[in-house]
C-alpha cells in the first residue's frame, strides 16, 4: 500500500488471506515518496516467488498502475477512500489504465480490500485446489448466513 | 457480454485472446433478458472447464456481478461505454460490488476489454508458462514501440 | 432488501404499508450472496400472490433489476445510501436499466423507501378502492400539516 | 411530456402502449409554460378515467413531480436526455422527490420511455389479466431473441 | 421555503432583509405537499404587493421554478443543502430551468440564502434609493473588515 | 461576455432585450485578459446609467463574480457551455459565490442567456410598468403556443 | 488567501516555507470583498520583490485566477475544501483557466497547500541553489521515512 | 507526453515555447509502457540541464506525478482530454497528488498545454529577464486584442 494510513482499509485484505492461510507480505511502498523501491519491488516480485500483487492507494493513486507497468504478475488495485473526494479520485486513477497494462480494480474502501484478497484466492484456486475448496466453503457460509436470518427485524 | 451491441467494445478482448492463442468462447448472455441462461452459464462454467470469465456490460451493468455470484472462478468486468452517461453508470454498477463477491474491473470501453484479456493472460501465466513468456514478449514489443518513436512530430 | 444493514432505510417502507394496513413481508435476499434464493423469490412471487415487489439495495445494487428480470410484477427500487459514494452508485445501478426490463426507482434513502410504499399503495388503489381513499386521506393530512404551520419561526 | 422536443424520446413509450393495445393519450403539458393546464390535467386525470400518468421532461424537469403532487394515480417519470448535462439534471430533478409524493423513475432517454410503458403494463396487469399474459409473451420473445443469437460475431 | 426544515438555511435571508429593514414575510409553501397553496401564493403575489420572491428548497427542488411559472415577479432560488447529495440535486433542479421562465439561482446553502436577500436589495435599490445607499454601506463595511485584518494568524 | 466565442450563446439574451425594446450594450470584457477594463466597466456602470449587468462566461468563469464585486447593481450570470466539461465548471464558478457578493445564476447555455434577459425584464418591470405588461404578454403567448399544439405527433 | 477561514488549510504552506527559510508574507485578500486590494496586491507584487504568489480560495474561487490576470509572476492555486461540495467547485474554478493566463493548481486542501509551497521551493531552486539542496534533503528524508517503516502493522 | 496521440493537445505548449524562443525537447515517454525510460528521463533531467518538465497525459494519467517523484525540478501537468470521461479522470489523476510531491496542474486540453508553457515562461522569467519582458509583451498584446474588438457582433 502507498501509505501507513492505508492500513485500516487494507487490513481487510490481510484478514482474508490469513483466514485462507495464503502466505503474504504486507509492505508500504509509496509511488511518489519511494519510486525506486516501488520499481525494485515490482520488478523483482516474480523472481521472489510472488504470484499476485494487491496494491491499495488513495488520491492520485499511482501505485497499482506503476506496479503493473513493472511486472507481468496480475495486479489488483484497491481505491482507498480519500479524505476529500471520498475515493472517486482514487478509483479513476486506478481503473482508467490505458490499453496494454491492466489493473483489476475492486470497490472503494474496505470492501474492496476484502474483495481483492478473495479475487486473489479465486485466481490461486486454479493452481492450488485446496484454495478453491476453501473458497467454495467460504461462499457457502456467506450464503447460509443470509438464509438463516431472512428477516432483518429479528435480532440474532 | 450482455448485448450484441457490446461486441464493438468487447472484440478487443477477443483479439488479444486470439493473439495469445488462448481458447475462448464469445457469448451474449443478458442479465436482464436471459437471467436463467446467465445462471446456467456461470454455474456450469467451472465444470465445463472455463478458467476465467470476462463479462462486459453497459448501463445498470449487472452481468459481471451476477456471474461472480454464481461461480468461484475469477470474474473480470468491462464497463461498456453507455450512450448517455458515457460508462460512468456501467463502471459504478460493476466496480462497487459488496464485500464477499469480487469483480476485478477494468477501464471503460475498448481499452478495458483489451486489458481484461491481458489480465486473464497474466492470471493464466501462473499455470501455463508459455503464456507468461508470450506476455513478456508482448510487453517488450509494446515498450519498444514507444522507445523507437519518441518524438510525436515525426510520422512513422 | 439486499442486506440486514438496509433495514434502517427500508423500515420507512414498512411503516407506510403497516399504516395503510397493506399485508406485506420483509425479507433479506442478497443478489450476490444468495442469488438462487433471489431467483426463487422473484420467480415464485406472482403465484405466491404477491402483487408488487419493493427492492432496496446499495452500492452495485443489482437486487431490484434482477428481481425485475425474473417476474412480470411491478418492481420498485430504492437506492440505499452507500457509505462512500452516498448512494450515487446505488441510484445509477438501479435506475439505468436497459429497455425491456423496468424498475420504477425512488429517491435515495429513507424518503425513497417511504415513497416506494406510497407508490405501491397508489398502484394497489386501482384494485382496492379503500386504499385509494386512504391515500387521499393521507395526502390531505400531509397538505393540512403544512398549511396549519406556514411560518417556520413558530415552533408547534 | 413537457415539450414537443421530448417526442423523439417519448414515442418509445407510445410504441409499447400501442403494441400492447393499451388506450392512451399523448399530450404536451409544460410545467413552466402551462402550469394551469398541468394542474387541470393532473387533478382531473382520475375522474377522466386515466389509470397511470407517464411524464417525461428534461433539464429542471418538474413535470413528473408536479403531476404527482396533484393526483393519487401512480406517476412514472422519464428523464429526457438534456442537450448539455445529458440528463443528469433531468434524472435528479425527477427521482429526488421528498418523502410523501412519489415518482417512479425510469432510466434516462428512450430506454426509459420504453420501460415506463412496460412498467405501466405491469401495473395494469393486476386488473387486466390479458395484459399480464401479453407482458409474459413479450418477455418470452425478448428472452428468446437473445438465446437464438448467442454469438455476436454472427450477423443474423 | 418548501419545508420547515429549510429554515436554518433560509433564516440567513431573513437576517439580511431585517438588517436592511426590508418588509418581508416568511412562509412554508411546499410544491409537492401544498401545490394549490403554491399556485395561489405565486399567482396573487404581484397584486398583494410583493416585489420579489425568494424561494428555497432542497432535493427535487421544484418550488422556485413553479413560483416562476406563476408570476412575472423576479424569483430568486436558493438550493438548500440536501442530506444525501449535498445540494447538487437541489442546485440542478433550480438552475437548469428551460428558456422562457427564469430563476436567478444563488449558491447552495446559507451563503446562498444570504446572497438571495442581498440580490433582492440590489434589485430594490433601483426603486428605493435608500436601499442602494445601505447596500453600499454594507459593502464598504464588508471590505473594511478584510482590510483591517489582513493577517489570518492574528486573532482579532 | 468574456470572449467573442461566447456570442453564439449570449446573443439569445440580446434577442430578448431587443424584442422588449430594452436599450442595452454588448461588450466583450475578459476577466483574465482585460482585468482593468473589467474593473472600469463594473465600477462605472452605475454612474453610466446601467441598471443591470448580464455576464456570460465559460470554464473558470470569473467575469460575473468579479463584476459583482465592483458594483451594487444586480448581476446575472450565464454559464457558457465549455468545450470539455460542458459548462459544469462554468456553472460552479459562477453560482458558488461566497456570502456577501451575489450573482443570480441562470441555466447553462443559450436558454440561460435567454432567461437572464427575461429576468432582467422582470426586474425592470418594477420601475417601468410597460415592461411588466410586455412580459405578461410574452408569457401569455408562450403559454398559448403550448396549448394550441398539445399533441407532439401533429406537425404544425 | 481569500478568507481568514482558509488559514487552517493554508498554514501548511506557511510551515513548509518557514522550514525552508523562504521569506514570505501571509495576507488575506478577498477577490470578492476586496477587489481593489487584490488588484493592488497582484499588480505591485513584482516591483515589491515577490517572486511567486500562492493563492488559496474556496467555492467560486476567483482569487488565484484574478491574481494571475494582474501579474506575470508564477501563480500557484490551492483549492480550499468547501463546506458543501468538498472543493470540487474550488478545484474547477481554479484549474479551468482559459488559454493565456495560467494558474498552476495543486490538490484540494492541506496537501495542496503544502505542495504549493514545495513547488515554489522547486521553482526558486533554479535561482537559489541552497534551496534546491534543501529540497533534495527534504525529499531524501521523506523517502527514508517510508523505507524505515515498511510494515504498517508495526507502530513506530 | 505519455502517447503520440497526446500531440494534438500538447503541440499548443510547443508553439508557445517556440514563440518565446525557449529551447525545449518533445518526447513521448509512457509511464505504463516505458516506465524505465520515464525514470531515466526524470532522474537525469536536472543534470542534463532541463529546468522545467511539462508532462501531459490522459486517463489514469500517472506520467506527471511519477516524473515529479523522480526529480526536484518543477513539474507542470496537463490533463489530456480522454475519449470517454472527457479528462475528468486525467485531471483528478494529475492534480490530487499527496502532500510531499507536487505537480502544478493546468486546465484540461489544449488551453492547459498552452498555459503550461506560459507558466514555464513565467518561472524562467526570474532567471532570464528577457523572457519576463517577452511575457509582458505577450500579455499586452493579448489584452489589446480584446480591447480593440469589444463588440462581438462586429466581425474583424
Amino acid at each position: 500500500m502507498g501509505s501507513r494510513s492505508d492500513w485500516p482499509t487494507m487490513e481487510a485484505a490481510g484478514e482474508i488471506l490469513s483466514r485462507f492461510q495464503v502466505p503474504h507480505e504486507v509492505v508500504v511502498v509509496s509511488a511518489h515518496r519511494t519510486p525506486d523501491k516501488l520499481f525494485d519491488y515490482a520488478e523483482s516480485a516474480e523472481e521472489r516467488g510472488l504470484e499476485i500483487i494487491i496494491a491499495g492507494a488513495g488520491g492520485a493513486a499511482h501505485l497499482p498502475g506503476m506496479c503493473a507497468s513493472k511486472t507481468v504478475l496480475p495486479v489488483f488495485g484497491v481505491p482507498v477512500e480519500s479524505a476529500i473526494l471520498r475515493g472517486v479520485d482514487s478509483l479513476l486513477s486506478i481503473v482508467q489504465m490505458p490499453g496494454g497494462v491492466p489493473v483489476g480494480t475492486l470497490s472503494i474502501g474496505k470492501s474492496g480490500a476484502k474483495n481483492a484478497a478473495l479475487l486473489a484466492v479465486a485466481v490461486l484456486g486454479a493452481k492450488y485446489p485446496h484454495l478453491r475448496e476453501r473458497l467454495k466453503e467460504f461462499r457457502r457460509h456467506q450464503t447460509q448466513d443470509v438464509i438463516d436470518n431472512p428477516d432483518p427485524r429479528i435480532m440474532t
